[in-house]
Order: structure tokens, then C-alpha cells, then sequence
């Protein structure tokens, strides 16, 4: 019986891994199941999962979460220290599929259980603290496995390969609502119609990086930091089918394509069973039915997005929790129509550019004080630059 | 210094093998080329080469090759007991690149040297006699690798995987000369139309069995027999970019696929620094350039080879011998005028209709004595159906 936890378990990630343990739930021992203000789904899947200790982030939620608990067997708790506590929990596998930065610690604290598999979805752990996230599992002798579609897809197609034969990583991007708008129209262009999503139907803020390729930067940025390559080895091609998750070229030319069924299950049924594959519930490709795959250029002009995530691969150290948080402020001054869409990339620039000049901040040792020390100076530049902008 | 032979060393395989060697000539020594009617390529190579032996088939053109070697340290030999005896002559690595049912005794012969790694070119091997190929690899703990661009693309997506979670193979096929012509129109094609393939460059005789599909049918049947799947798992697609030379499909959803510089020293290559994948001179794919893959249904109206194909690998047998003989008295009778193209397909099926009706026949132990009995009959009976249809 393998001991899992599923930090964020109320997300569509979480729910995901939910739906494969509950197929199997004989193999799995629930220690932890820990969620935000979903209380009810969050309790009932504890209580039908049999889960040592339901979790939720909002301590004014513990109340409603010991009701619906009441007589369950299952323990409630709440807030930062009740779910670093749950990341303590001794368990085998582990899901930290927490949205945004709160979910680095706990899967940190994961981390340094000896052994531990640590499946990570929560993206914001790799790019603004990668190092430090990869030399805790090392150093712990635990490992961490890519749940992204894009970077599962990596992953597959470097089993039993030599790193030191990788040549070039290739990212597949849809290219979002806008990926063929004129140019010159991108500057107009609505928070409706860039949630306007040709292939997923994901959250708004999601949805909104795609559109602009932010999230295909975070994604190029979490490449690196996961399987150590070059930044320049590097590459990103829209592929409107999104069929054709990431390409991995060899220097004898081969290049290794993931072809995935458009189902997260899959990503996560591959971190669940690594290194076996398994049976997933997960529909079968029909390559003649598929018809076409189709590949072009991602264009740094139409998303400046990529060209930035160069720059913060090259400068390293904390630019990543940099181009994060001002990410991140520069999507709420889109969302809150306060910056026009090609605006979020200036934001996020100007806000490299300015923390950049400052002596010592980038080159600081990668450490949770120093990550909420920049996120907060990012913030606080990102707001200014919007207002300068703010129409 | 890995010992080399190369057999059929003079073919379009032989010389890209050689051409790989020469690159690196410090790391190899070269031990039998061996070669048909080509004297003076096979004499130039094995000087430059420094083998120990040159071998011809043709036993005529032994004083040639004598000449032509006379002065240089290489040993000159001809005839099929000199080809058995190159291939028994210590070495860690060899080419099998003979056309024919020429190839299968000295394989097999290489073969039985404990820890060789034979790269096998020769079709005709693992069609007629890919059980007692197989078998005698295990017994003396050898090893085959495929050279044909499908396998070595199937047995890419497979390093690191266990066979037990493959669900499907796909080989896919360019469709050849006829793929969009009207069905009506197949059986007036002439040799000259057959001959016109879309992708690639080669024989005549390789040229015409891409357009009818009787390539595409050995392949799959070398499928079975290589990777030991069931042939209802075997697919073929039509794909007339000819880039992804095969995929493979896993019990969890994914297909791995593999992406190929349209160059067979990227198949031979692999082949030769197997388990290590080294740098190799070959162009590299830029998928924005390609822009576009296609995949079409592989139908078996227009390509009855592939339902024939499935029906000798039910059969099991010496069921590939009779296909493969039959197939080839098909082709000659077409180039020689005296069939039409749509009728090969039915001489095959006559033929296979007829000799799997002899008692004991197609079940009869795969030995070189009982392959040579059924080549002979296949050929006979072939003839006969041939002449049943000459205009």
C-alpha cells in the first residue's frame, strides 16, 4: 500500500489524482488531502478516501471543515503551519498541485522525507526556486516528476537516454486565442477574448498566459531548471493541435516526440506508476482521424513573453521569482483593465530591467526569505510601472 | 577497437556503413567486406580500409578482385563458403546488409559468435526466418539491431520501456506512387508510374513495392517477428512526409514517436554506437520548415499487401518464406510485363491460398533445407499463376 497526499486536492489537477487513486483504492493508503474554501468537496473526498487528515489553506474554513468531517475518523485542520504539518506526514508519493507560491514550502517540506516522489504541478516551485527545489531532492535522496503535459512529455521521451545526448528540448505552445490576430490588433485586445481559449478550457488567469505565451515562458524557464539544459537548447513551437506535447532532439538527429491523449489524467497517471506505465482511463489516438499535425514559427515579436524568459534563464539566480511575481501583477492589471494586453510584457521588462540594476538582489542565495523579499519588491515595481501606464 | 564486417558492403547501406566507419577510422578495425559484381569499389574500400578479408559472391570475379587487391595486405576470396567463412572470423559488430535470401546464413553464421551485435538490413531474414534468426541470437547471447528507418524508429521509442506496456505499434508509409490515384486507374499503372516515388531515391524493385504496399507488408511482418507483438498491435499509417518513421503506443495513452532526419545513416548510426547515441552527420529537422505531417487511412483495397500481410502473420510459419518467394516472382512477373500492377497482390494470395492447403507445409520446422523447399514451391506456384493471367 503506497502512502500518497495530494496537496491542492480540490483543483482540477487534484480532482484528477483523486479520479486514478479512487480506481485503484486498494493500492493507496490517504495520509493527506489538503484544499483552500472548497470545504465540501474537500470533505467529502477525505471521508470517502479515508484520509488520515483533511487540510484546508483558510483557517476561517475550520470550522465548516470539522463539521462536515464530524464522525468521519478523519482529522481537520488549517492555515500554514496545519499544512506543513500535513507535508511532514511520513507518505511515498506525493501530488503538490497547490496554485502560486504557497505551494514551495510544503512541497519542500515533502522533499525531505528519504524516498520521497514528489509529482509537481505547481509551477511557481520550479521557476522562482528551482535550484533550491532540485538540491533538496537530491540531497534527500527523493525525486520530483514533472506533471505538466509538456515537461511529462520530456520526460517520457528521455527514459533510458543519456542527458549528455540531449541536443535541444522542443516546447509545443497552441498559441492561445490571439495566435492569429494581425499584429498591429494585440494592443486592443479584450480579457474576453483572451480567454478565448482554441484548445482548453482552463481558469481565466491560464488561459490569459496562453494567449500571451507568459505561461509557455514559465514553462521554458521550469525546462531548464528540471533537466538542466542549456538555456539555448531550448525551443518553442506553436502547434495548434496541441497533440504533440514536446520533442526531444538527440545529437544523432532523432528527435523523440510525446504524442498525448489531450488529458491531464495521463501526465498524472505517468508520475502515479512511475517508472511503469499503466492502464489510464484515458481516450486512445487515432492518427487518421487526427489527420494533420501543424507546426510554426513562435514569433518573439508577437510574444515577447519568450525572449524574456531567455533573458531571466541567463541572468539566473532569483530572476525567475522576479519575472513571477511581476507576471503575476501585470495579469491583475490586465484582468482589472488597467494595462492593455501587449502592456504585460512591458510591465514584466521594465520590472527585470529596474531589479536587475540593483546590486546583489538577482545573485542572492536562492532562500525563502530572499524569494519573499524580491517577490515583494517585484510586486511593488510591477504596480508602479502599471501605473504609469493606467489609463 | 571494435572488429567491423560489413556484408554487402558495396549496396547504398554497405557504403553509408562505411562512410560512418571512415569518420572514426581509429576506433575500428575492419575485418570482411564483402560485395556482388562491384570489384573495384569493394577492392578500394577494403584497401582504405585495411580488411583483413574481401569477399565476392560471384566466384567469376575472384581473379578481378585478386587483381585489384594484388600488393595491398587484403586477403581476396569469393563464393558463398567464403561469405560463411568471412562471417565466422571474430567480430563485435556487424553490418547485414546483403539483399536477399543471400543474407540470412552468413546472419545467422555472425550470429553464432557469442556477444556479437548483428545490424540487420536484410529483410528477407527476419521475414522468412525471424524465429530461427531470434532463437539463435538468444542461444548465444547475441544481439540483433535493426537498420530499416521503422524498426530502428520502434526500437527508439522503446529504450527504457518494458514491452509489457506496449499496446500498439504504427509503422507508417509514404503511400508510394499511386497513393492518390484514382483505385480504377491501379491496374493499368505501368512500371515507369510505379517507379515515380514521391520521397525517396532507390531501386527499382524497393521503388514499385512501395507502391503496392508489399514493403510496407515485410515490414510489418518484420515487426512481429523482431519485437515479438501480436499482429493484431501492428498499425500502418499513411504518412507522406515520411519523417515520423514509426510510433509506438503504450497501455497509459502515450505514443512515442520517432521524428528522422531523412537519411539512413541516422538508422545505421544508431545501430553502430549502440546503447550511446554520438553525434552523426546528419541535417536536422526544423519542424517550423516542415510545417505540416499528415496521416491518411492505410486502405487495404488500394493496398491489399497489408491484409495479406496480417493473414501470413496468423499463419505463422514458414507463411512469411511463401510471401516473400511469391512477392518476388509477382514483382519480376510485372517488371517483366507480364502481370498488372493490381495483379501481384493476386499472385501472392493465390499463392499463399494454395501452399497453405499442402498438409504440414507452412507448419514444417523454419530450417535453411525446409526455407529452400517452400521458396521452391512458392516460386513454381507463383510462375504458374503468373502464367494463368499473361496477356
Amino acid at each position: 500500500m503506497r502512502r500518497i497526499s495530494v496537496f491542492g486536492a480540490t483543483g482540477s489537477i487534484g480532482q484528477n489524482t483523486l479520479d486514478l487513486i479512487s480506481r485503484d483504492a486498494e493500492g493507496y493508503r490517504v495520509v493527506a488531502l489538503t484544499g483552500g474554501n472548497n470545504i465540501s468537496r474537500l470533505a467529502e473526498d477525505a471521508r470517502r478516501l479515508k484520509a488520515e487528515v483533511a487540510v484546508t489553506a483558510n483557517e476561517d474554513c475550520l470550522p465548516a471543515l470539522r463539521d462536515a468531517l464530524a464522525g468521519s475518523g478523519v482529522e481537520a485542520a488549517a492555515g500554514q503551519a496545519a499544512l506543513l504539518e500535513a507535508a511532514h506526514r511520513p507518505a511515498d508519493w506525493v501530488m503538490s498541485a497547490i496554485v502560486g507560491a504557497a505551494g514551495l514550502q510544503p512541497g519542500l517540506a515533502a522533499l525531505r522525507q528519504p524516498g520521497m516522489t514528489l509529482a509537481l504541478a505547481n509551477k511557481e516551485s520550479l521557476v522562482t526556486a528551482g535550484a533550491l527545489l532540485m538540491e533538496t531532492a537530491r540531497e534527500h535522496k527523493a525525486r520530483v516528476l514533472p506533471v505538466d503535459s509538456e515537461h511529462s512529455a520530456v520526460f517520457q521521451a528521455l527514459v533510458g537516454e543519456d542527458m549528455s545526448a540531449v541536443e535541444r528540448i522542443i516546447l509545443t505552445a497552441s498559441g492561445g486565442a490571439f495566435r492569429d490576430w494581425p499584429l498591429e490588433a494585440l494592443a486592443e485586445a479584450t480579457v474576453e477574448e483572451a480567454c478565448n481559449h482554441p484548445n482548453w478550457d482552463m481558469g481565466q488567469r491560464i488561459t490569459i498566459d496562453s494567449a500571451s505565451m507568459f505561461n509557455k515562458a514559465l514553462e521554458v524557464i521550469e525546462t531548464r531548471e528540471y533537466f538542466g539544459v542549456d538555456p539555448g537548447a531550448i525551443e518553442v513551437v506553436v502547434h495548434p493541435e496541441s497533440l504533440i506535447h514536446a520533442l526531444v532532439g538527440f545529437r544523432d538527429g532523432a528527435l523523440m516526440a510525446h504524442v498525448g491523449p489531450p488529458d491531464m489524467r495521463h501526465a498524472i497517471g505517468y508520475a502515479l506508476h512511475w517508472p511503469e506505465r499503466r492502464e489510464l482511463p484515458v481516450s486512445r489516438l487515432d492518427l487518421v482521424q487526427i489527420g494533420q499535425l501543424n507546426f510554426r514559427n513562435a514569433c518573439e515579436v508577437r510574444w515577447p513573453a519568450l525572449r524574456l524568459a531567455r533573458e531571466v534563464m541567463e541572468a539566473g539566480g532569483l530572476a525567475g521569482a522576479v519575472f513571477n511575481a511581476a507576471k503575476d501583477a501585470a495579469l491583475d492589471g490586465f484582468i482589472a483593465r488597467q494595462l492593455k494586453f501587449t502592456q504585460m510584457a512591458e510591465v514584466v521588462e521594465d520590472v527585470l530591467t529596474e531589479l536587475s540594476g540593483e546590486p546583489g538582489l538577482i545573485d542572492a542565495a536562492i532562500t525563502l526569505d530572499n524569494l519573499a523579499h524580491v517577490d515583494h519588491l517585484a510586486k511593488d515595481a510591477a504596480r508602479r510601472a502599471i501605473d504609469t501606464r493606467k489609463s
